[in-house]
């Protein structure tokens, strides 16, 4: 997959630099809210930090436009209109009491890039950053409202998700009061041609803990994972009382539970040294509160069963690994694991030619780098599953995000923002479109 | 342990037999709930029971006496005071929608047998009855009350103990409604002069499934099980993005804690191998409800962990098993398991002549028996903790015990009582006594 030499990314401009930094701290303080920052997914605070993106691209005479989903679309236009344009962007909402990079960080770099081309010479190709709405599921239990919309698939019934901070207010009323035409959106039609973009990438903080542990300030992504999950599973025994029934006679739901997790866990380990991308996770696993009792031998073991991969044959072998080892487990101990109802969300697949022109472009100018899978779901996912070249540049982040302890380095910022607005310059190119 | 050869029980008189069959649905009539039976502990239903019992034994020309704990002891007394009595008893208080046999079986079988010696010729040596208050626990939170206060051994603060049906009723005011003396039971004064007896049987409905399991209707107790307990243990790990942290940056509390209980139940299995007596359960188990999520790997998995023995050193090295295994997944899967404070209940040995005593009896009549641990507390505990030799007898009882579902065959019960009712009267003589 290794690219040609590429030219090292340029570095961000100084003043473009010391106006990125200021502005997150602008942000951070309008929309601290006394814990951590909230800008909720078509709320105040989130049309607020957008409406402060666009007067800055209006003041540079970038183009601004708002769209049916009332996200932000700023644009270089190019001297060659019949070319597919180069496109970046991420979003603006946060979870409540978050951190302030989630989102905001990849809508700034990309107004750094658009800023800097806007002072060079005219480009042939236009270039657009998408400042999307909702893409945290945090509030109304959907995420990527604002890139769904954009490939008119956003789903009607969402309109009358209730918000999960106040149930009396819609998202239907949320959007139209953020001034988004919920008809357009629900009708369903396209506001975007995927086939008018060449690519598109978007930088983001990593929400895990790999980059800080590896050492690396970037990260290049090579697939959002898709998952797997078994939201009510259950290992059914027999309850029993705890000093009369000798080990041959019972029917343990906890043992049996904790012997399929064991087995599962062994699987992991395995798949993983033969190099599969996997995580696995028991979330819930819980005896039953109402009977169950120190002196009781617990008769139901509850629990949650998800598994996250790139890779969408991982997913389904895993699935068929659980369900062997849950009917052996079963036989063995005479209980019964039933996995109940699996929920697939399928992986999105990163640009390999992008991700090989980003690692070629990190190489030339000496960036430490590394190829992580995301964990989390992106908008990215929503342009690549809709047709669109993406590649995700990640930025080294401690503490994780979803919380006001997010700490990315500045440093470590505008290195990710230097390679993203390369990616997005000259990735077209890279790949053929 | 084999004793010599010893006559068979002779079975129990026809009119005796059908006397207890009519006793057994008459209280079951006298005691329906309208699901199961319930005689409260200290209520009006126990006493109405034993009163019962008293009216019968009184008729047939036996001596009845009530103690300052309320407990009822039905005597026959010898033509030689000076030798100690044999004692036999159990209790007729019931857990709420209980059974019918879990107490009363004990009282009715002893019942029977001092009514059939009451018709024969005098013997030399007193027979007692203790029909006993308060054995289950499942009114005050406390097992064994009135056995307790026959050796000095209730413990004044259990009078201040709310009933756990109506918190505004206490055991004070439950134990004098029925003719308690509180003051003098409180003082710690023994009702019973252990020396004065010279053995103790029970006889009692097995409350595991062993005796159906194995086709056996009478069984013989080699001890009553103590108990380790640690009712407050727990896994700490870290909790973390189910999607962004991959396996080597995960510390997972309930694969911490799943490990842990597959480490000690393969030890389990190894230490039956090797003919220790032992039962193991995890009977709560369970990751936090106040921040468990699916797609959240687990921070904290809480645990109750209860095994029992026989044998206090099965106990003490379980325990040094366990902690040894926590250290070490700890430090394999980086998390931290901390079992607690542990309370331990000591085991009570039955007398081993008088056990092998009954197999004798059992191999002479060709009643088909099996040795076996009693997993459950039984008043006898107490009688063998007071250095009394004590014994028990198990009838064959599917379903368990403590609910509407109790099945003992009548037949069964007969074959028990039979066992009962010899080693009452030749106990002491095969010990020594």
């Amino acid at each position: 997959m290794d690219a040609p030499p590429a030219d090292p990314p340029p570095a961000i401009a100084p003043d473009l630099a010391a106006m990125a930094r200021d502005l997150f701290e602008e942000l951070r303080a309008a929309h601290h809210d006394g814990t951590g920052i909230t800008r909720e997914t078509y709320g105040a605070g989130e049309t607020a930090a957008m409406r402060r993106i666009e007067a800055i691209a209006r003041s540079a005479g970038l183009d601004c436009a708002w769209d049916a989903a009332a996200n932000l679309r700023i644009s270089l236009p190019g001297t060659d209109p019949a070319l597919p344009a180069a496109a970046c962007g991420s979003h603006l909402d946060s979870v409540p009491q978050g951190g302030n990079f989630d989102g905001a960080a990849g809508v700034i770099a990309g107004l750094l890039a658009l800023l800097e081309a806007r002072r060079g010479p005219p480009l042939h190709r236009t270039l657009h950053l998408f400042v999307m709405r909702g893409e945290e599921s945090a509030w109304y239990g959907r995420p990527y409202l604002g890139s769904s919309a954009l490939f008119g698939r956003f789903d009607p019934a969402w309109l009358d998700l209730p918000c999960l901070r106040d149930p009396a207010l819609t998202l239907r009323a949320a959007m139209r009061r953020e001034g988004a035409d919920t008809e357009a959106v629900a009708a369903g039609a396209r506001l975007l041609d995927p086939a008018t973009l060449s690519h598109f990438v978007e930088l983001h903080i990593e929400q895990g803990p790999v980059m800080v542990a590896r050492g690396v300030p970037v990260g290049l992504v090579s697939g959002i994972r898709g998952n797997h999950r078994h939201p009510a599973a259950r290992c059914t025994g027999e309850a029993a009382h705890s000093g009369a029934v000798p080990r041959w006679l019972r029917r343990d739901a906890v043992l049996g539970a904790a012997d399929f997790a064991m087995r599962l866990d062994a699987s992991w380990r395995t798949l993983l040294e033969r190099g599969e991308d996997l995580v696995m996770t028991f979330g819930i696993f819980t005896t039953d509160p109402k009977e169950h009792a120190m002196t009781r031998v617990p008769g139901e073991c509850r629990f949650t069963l998800e598994y996250r991969s790139e890779s969408e044959r991982t997913l389904d072998d895993f699935l068929a690994l659980a369900e062997a080892e849950a009917a052996d487990v079963g036989r063995e101990r005479r209980v019964r694991i039933d996995l109940g109802p699996g929920v697939r969300t399928p992986p999105a697949v990163m640009d390999p030619g992008l991700l090989g022109h980003a690692r070629a472009l990190c190489r030339s100018a000496g960036i430490p780098h590394e190829v992580l899978a995301s964990g989390a779901g992106h908008d990215a996912a929503i342009f690549a599953n809709a047709g669109v070249p993406a590649a995700m540049v990640f930025v080294r982040n401690e503490h994780g995000s979803h919380n006001p302890a997010e700490a990315m380095e500045f440093g470590d910022f505008l290195t990710g923002a230097a390679v993203l607005r390369s990616v997005l310059l000259t990735g077209a190119e890279a790949i053929g479109r």
